[in-house]
């Protein structure tokens, strides 16, 4: 088979050039004699990869100089505990409830804290993320949590949709929109993401955190845990999963010198997902699942209403070469995930076999 | 440059044919159409690979039917956590230092319960191991730690070292000897391994835990740091580090086919690691740090007594193309470390270096 259409939620499609890079570095990075993966960490080579990384990364999203840009290991859930245990004060925290990412989030700071509910678009099933503009936010709260992209249900924040609250910082998983998107970093305490969906493989999540965050915790945490020893040590406090920051560099790479920057990967995208959104609007076998006020950027959640002809629509896609349409197994349907790897062309394929598909339907 | 001779501590060499059929796999993986890197985790092809690994390691160390193996991040330093946390029920736990992973470890779990140093070569500089032969534990000891291969110290145990200890877990890092020579997991309650070693990339950490030690934590810890929510979903409680994972088995198959098995490959380590010492025996330059009665196979050692010299050395290797034979920056000195992946070639090249070198200092 032919390289395949891939609209997984993540780990998802990389762009082609940077797979090609890799290739052809495999053996020997850049004259030094050695793969990626077989350099020391210390070395100053390795050193360079993640300078340029990072540097790449604040400039891409307009990181200011008060932030930390930190790789760590252990995915979004990872930060889930992290959060709690390292931005503990007063011992309270508030969370928005947006889908089952947020949710998880939350279970896991019960552990360490008192977590608030401060809104919640359960009651909506998840279609619609909330009006924020009107919350009482808990005055004493440390920090106030929110999920911006929902990859399960399709919605998403966009950063105007965030208010200003004076003192208490905004902490923000945006694993599924970073680098599809603008994100005024400046609006939050911390931001943070797992690579597998718009910066890399998996193996390797980047936290963006204000400098007066990172301070020691007032009780024992894990070591590994603890913000402060990987800021302090630029993230080398042990040895880092260096082979996937290299490919974030390489993707970041192709985002600045292929794309031109992230304005013109968002205009990109906007395109991407108005093509496919017309399509289902257009339709009179499929819907999406999201209001149009709240929909992704980047995960496009719809279904037919029935069951068995959505897995015939994803079985069908599969064999035509459009691989990793089946929605998440909590709520079933079709997803297709459209991150910056995701082509045009790509888009394109989909939507001509959504009407395709619709067309034999009916005959 | 062409490809180094790379006696790097870890992360360090990877078999060249393994970095070859990385190589050819990496635009699509055995027709899947996709990059490991790109494939959803809970995809059948991704699964397959899973499995695979799991199955050719199990097979490899003759692992038995009542230890899990996990995949998971965060290196040896979250196992420091995680043992402390997940086998803590009484609350006390014996340490054997023999280096400082071991100290770092027994510093991090004094976080979590009472740590007894049981004894120490501290006092010999670390250049030997103690006997366990004649130690008695704490009788509530809920586990007993060692460090079985000393990467800075180049010192190490062997299994037969490991006294039988009733109901008391040892549990062991065994992170620069695993898969370089035999080790007898049923002597342990649970051995674990960063894979930058002997393994594949640095980015996943391998724990092999007897199964009625994987229980319900008593006090709330992270869910990420829960040996059992791991072992419950096939380690896949989130996404995990797929392309690290693939790496290891395709390291794993070039150790089963290429080499023939674990004991082929302990002998060729034998082979590699006599001829260095008996080069470093005969030199009036250089000496062995560790006493012989603890060498460690995998990592060497040594110095001219003359930190000057010694940089002299590392560095002239260096333009040779003997790469990362710099000490570790705590003791100085020179390191050479022979995991699976150096090659004898490599390790005859180096003793030819040495003996070059000394020539070329008395006259």
């Amino acid at each position: 088979m032919e390289r395949v259409y891939n609209f997984a939620a993540g780990p998802a499609a990389l762009p082609e050039a940077v797979l090609k890079r890799a290739k052809n570095e495999m053996m020997n990075y850049q004259g030094s004699g050695q793969s990626v993966m077989e350099m020391s960490h210390r070395s100053s080579v390795f050193q360079n990869i993640m300078e340029e990384t990072e540097s790449l990364l604040r400039e891409l999203m307009q990181i200011p100089d008060n932030y930390k840009i930190l790789f760590l290991q252990g995915g979004g859930s990872t930060q889930f505990s992290m959060i709690p245990l390292n931005l503990k004060r007063n011992g309270t925290a508030d969370y928005i409830l947006t889908g089952q990412w947020a949710k998880k989030a939350a279970k896991e700071a019960e552990k360490f804290l008192k977590v608030r509910i401060a809104t919640s678009s359960q009651d909506d099933d998840f279609r619609s993320v909330p009006d924020l503009s009107e919350i009482q936010f808990s005055k004493d709260a440390d920090y106030v949590y929110l999920c911006q992209n929902n990859t399960i249900y399709g919605t998403h924040y966009t950063d105007v949709q965030i208010p200003d609250i004076e003192k208490i910082p905004f902490i923000a998983d945006i694993s599924s929109c970073i680098l599809g998107e603008p994100v005024n970093v400046s609006k939050y305490g911390a931001v943070f993401a797992g690579a597998q969906k718009n910066m890399g493989p998996a193996g390797v999540t980047v936290v963006i955190i204000r400098e007066d965050l990172v301070r020691e915790p007032d009780e024992p945490i894990p070591a590994m845990l603890t913000y402060k020893n990987h800021a302090d040590k630029g993230s080398m406090y042990n040895t880092p999963p260096c082979y996937a920051i290299y490919m974030v560099k390489l993707v970041l790479e192709w985002l600045k010198n292929d794309i031109g920057g992230l304005d013109n990967m968002y205009s990109y995208n906007q395109k991407k997902a108005a093509m496919l959104y017309e399509c289902l609007d257009r339709s009179r076998l499929f819907h999406g699942r999201a209001k149009k006020a709240a929909r992704s950027l980047m995960n496009v959640v719809f279904s037919s209403g029935n069951q068995e002809l959505d897995m015939k629509f994803v079985q069908e896609a599969a064999y035509a070469g459009l691989i990793n349409l089946k929605g998440h197994r909590s709520i079933g349907g079709v997803r297709a995930s459209l991150y910056n790897a995701v082509t045009l062309e790509a888009v394109e394929a989909l939507t001509a076999f959504i009407e395709n598909f619709e067309k034999n339907m009916r005959n």
